[in-house]
């Protein structure tokens, strides 16, 4: 099942890839990607790929035992020719870097802020994104495909018997998109050329009701004011609802399919 | 591009899958599977999944240079869900273990075993095979794939005229398939529940002539006798040719194609 | 030098510490706090105290070399018994976990974001942020701090005459403050006790200008609405201006002193 | 206790050594080569010589527990100065490297092919095998060498009544030897200048029953055809078979002398 | 609490600083340094700062379970800028050096040659060294630090009624001090200039009664003489007696303070 | 060429293995012990047995370039069943433990104290001790025999021409033996049994001219008096004295073969 968003934006000033200052790239999210996960997902946004896999399995981490209460955790990679220049395997380097860690952190709390953990009970969901390929925005696409691959996982744990209800684990739905400045331009949605350029980054994860999960807003290269941070948000916030609304027919074709 | 083989094998005993005993699983290899490696290939082999990406660099390794030699040299990892239990990111573990080593080292040795070093020049090729799902024989597939991901990018170097011939570097093809030995039966291309099964499990890689490169058999459970090991090269020796075939069909296809 | 903040702060609601919600810890920098590094800060916030130097030194990375430009990077770390249960030092463990990784991450960038790297020059400054106590609030006084740290470095190199001009390096100040949400209401300079309450909780750093370099707003237990960004990034202002005052006061009384 | 084989073959072609292309080396085994294991074996193959000792312990690994079966597991390391260039220790580089993971699972896998689980009941066997010099075959040496420590071992826990008989765990003996194609002439049991101009390298494990464990053929440099495999596997049954003499010699003398 | 040793010793030979061939630099111990752990002091030795913290913990390490006795643990740790150069943190480089472990275990074996275990009960206490500036003498500043934070960590364990006595866990006292050959002369308590400089150095541990815990006498750039040796551990004592009356001071003004 | 020394010591009091207090146990120096390195012993104390190589090599670590001066290193480690209970390798454990450490920096240092680096010119050599069967003192005896190793490979390197004379590179003689006080008896040369009781633990390397390189004395379970520190070192001179002659033997035997 994929969905190729409309490309229904407008805007004077004109991107590398043709797209209007506030629109998204294409966006596809393939369900069932692989037969094997409970829940799994290829993710694309523009030219970023991201398998997207939810482990669902009983029991919880030693540290949460007896609580009742289940546990969400994410593991993030990139594979190596995600990028032009070949990256090195962690695996081989025999240490994780500092960028994979905070963007399995950031992963994790963002799936955790619409779980109802005690609805969950105590069971776990290991959610793996790895980039298959790289254009920008992949903390991003592994965010919003996660959340999918999360809710195909709870839908066969229901079925299963491992929970009583899906819906009652899900207490919102959650997608992010990265926004920025690029030559004093607000833009929306960033692949790597324009990520390079960009003077500020901001990588936002709203929920389906509008709040805010995580704001990650980083200006190494010009601080950015309150007016600019206010037209960034805003920007993040129809970015997120577009992607909310690719997430949803997923989500409702895999239903009706009954699986 | 990908192939579907014909199912044009009988035998009188059925597999739990309703192949004959020397039957292939279908086999699809879709080249420029990712746009951004110099060779990107995905290999299915009934259900194993496999993505081999061949990167080309200019220079070799430091032991290597002034040699006027090139270099071939190949990464082999699972992704965590690729298997039934999730299994543990070795990154995560800080350590690679010792049958990623072997196998990453087979398909290294299996490649270089068909390139002209010196007609490559003081270049190298990098080959990562990552399974995306498995269901036996991915070291096999790796080998298999990795093949037609390297020639891609040997034509991407001929095109970029950092090597005169590809066709020159290219001494033959190779493949690579399992055989093994199920309750005294033996049989071509091992899933994994047949795998589990084997009492003894060989990887035989072939070349296009028909030598052999590697023979790996393995017989833990049950040692096997000259005639045993005579009838399943027998297997391993068609099964290598209807793989070649399709490696051919997948390269034919793609020059025609021009590019 | 030290600097104790007046408590000039009201509201009704009182916290544990008999705070205003709007209202900053004590916080106290004492510069050249040890006498061997080129800038040495203890910063105390509460209960919370950072040990941060500042080392100079000729010469950039690799990566960096013959750019013309100098490089800021940072590495933060907590002591054994910074905290009330103790923390296995990440030496033993054998690798650094995320949560530092992060944080290490966090204060290079909002150090860079505040330093002119042409002026610099092919030259590096490292900062270490050790909690020797910890209380809530260690990444935030760690960039205060090390700002102040930095600053000392730079007018070391400049009576040294590595660089031309310190005053040149920096083009503008930068400190760091938490707020969050405890119990519905917006608070400023959490310590433990209400971090550990709190739903939603921002870390954000400012420059003297009044901009942004990095705004993380985090809530995973509860998503926040524009409207209480908007209280947290007022209350954030605030307490950067505080702190602000502060840093300038020392490091007007050290160029005074003649250093 | 040792063996030297007189040297009964001949052939027209002359090797370095002297040796014809079907002749061993001088194969030397000494058990209870050290006090403290429960079986240690130096071995001795031309040049080449391991130190193989067998640890007897009750009880199994966590994954193995109340299956009723043993288990027999290998470890393989070279010292440093086994080799003319001094070796890092991979104790110091902090990880083991891909060959020696290779050689160690290899080890384990012959060894466990002719044990009965059953019959050893819930305990481990650990073979370590240290090689003190290196001049080619060294895995060939290790898995011939294990052999008679593991028996040793057996016999050992016999006495101790750990065991009912080490004659029923032991199903049937196992040997191994290199056999190569060197400037087109297939040879048996290659020294280490030898190993570097083979062409095709073969490993071939072979039980006394005469059928096959393992079965290693790599050609990186030259792929073989079946008829050159056929005269590699009659030279490696060959030299089993004397290498089988020599461990039955050293076995039975131990026995008689009542240990 | 901190005390100024006098100056009270002569010597016709005068060092960089002024000091006697047999007087120790000036020695201040601040306990209660941090407000967290169990016992938590400052010694500076000269410019030499170590914090020491002593965690008490109820149950002991699994080896040591059931045996009744107690246990005492110790680690060491620079802080990067505690030297004229920045040392790389051993958590970034992975691995803990060669000299962290030998001096961690020498601080561990001095401390625990002066605790009854048996008193102790099965309890822990873990010694955390952190040398905040390094001019000499850190090893020997962290035992003698150490034993005052040990004291009042068992102080507290007393107060909380997790053991009955700290006087009766505690047998004797425990001081160290380094003393070296420098230019043909024997010197007492060397600071970093002239430890680089000594052709014998040793550590002397001393106990409250005169006895020795640890002697580490090193002689790599000119062996020494039973004479030389002598001399030097008459220096020893003597510093040494001087550090205990320094430890004796601080714990009895805490033990006045009533805390 | 070995050595076994004559019991011609008396004392009333008997120890487990028949020795009189002040007696050594037998050892044996088997030099050229293996072919390769370019030196090569066998130290057998009692049961102890340690392999010794050193390795010279050309040039010195890129800190000890332009220097003009050599450097002597050294590495210890256990195979695994040295022990009575099997030691898991450190190389699969991927860390080094702080035991290790400590012998190998002690190993160096001792080797260093007799080596005028000026004479080596900018050579390394590398020792690597490795202990074939641990039954106490095997770091003791890991310095008594790599000295003679050492010798071994200068000797070497003077035929080879890489220096100019062994003899102007070897300042003094270098030997090391351990003593300890067994239920109040000062004895020497402790086997394992006896270390395990030994309160007071002392190893003591020492030159042919008499002097010390290095004491270390432990007291972990019963500090030690001035008069026992006394009574340890005559005997750990007598034990030296004898273990130099043994040396000496063999390194006469060695350079009268003409080697």
């Amino acid at each position: 099942m994929a969905i190729k968003m409309s490309n229904q934006f407008n805007s004077e000033i004109t991107r590398a890839d043709g797209r209007a200052t506030d629109e998204l790239r294409p966006v596809r999210i393939t369900n069932s990607f692989t037969d094997i996960p409970e829940g799994s997902v290829l993710i694309e946004c523009g030219n970023t790929r991201v398998m997207c896999t939810a482990t669902f399995t009983q029991g919880v981490p030693r540290w949460r035992k007896d609580s009742g209460l289940g546990w969400v955790t994410a593991e993030y990679a990139m594979l190596p020719r995600a990028t032009a220049e070949r990256t090195d395997r962690e695996s081989v380097r025999g240490k994780i870097g500092g960028r994979t860690h905070e963007i399995s952190r950031l992963i994790g709390r963002c799936l955790r802020g619409v779980v109802d953990m005690k609805a969950l009970g105590e069971n776990q969901i290991q959610i793996d994104c790895d980039v298959l390929q790289a254009d920008g925005g992949t903390r991003t696409a592994s965010i919003t495909g996660a959340y999918v691959a999360m809710v195909e996982a709870l839908r066969w744990a229901e079925e299963n018997k491992f929970i009583k209800s899906a819906a009652k684990v899900i207490k919102d739905s959650v997608s992010a998109v990265s926004v920025g400045v690029i030559d004093g331009t607000p833009m929306l949605d960033l692949p790597y050329v324009e990520d390079c350029k960009a003077m500020t980054d901001m990588n936002v994860a709203m929920t389906g009701s509008g709040d805010f999960i995580e704001i990650q807003g980083t200006a190494e290269h010009r601080p950015f004011s309150r007016n600019e941070l206010n037209t960034l948000l805003d920007l993040a916030e129809k970015g997120n609802r577009e992607l909310q609304a690719a997430q949803a027919d997923v989500l409702e074709a895999d239903a009706e399919a009954g699986r």
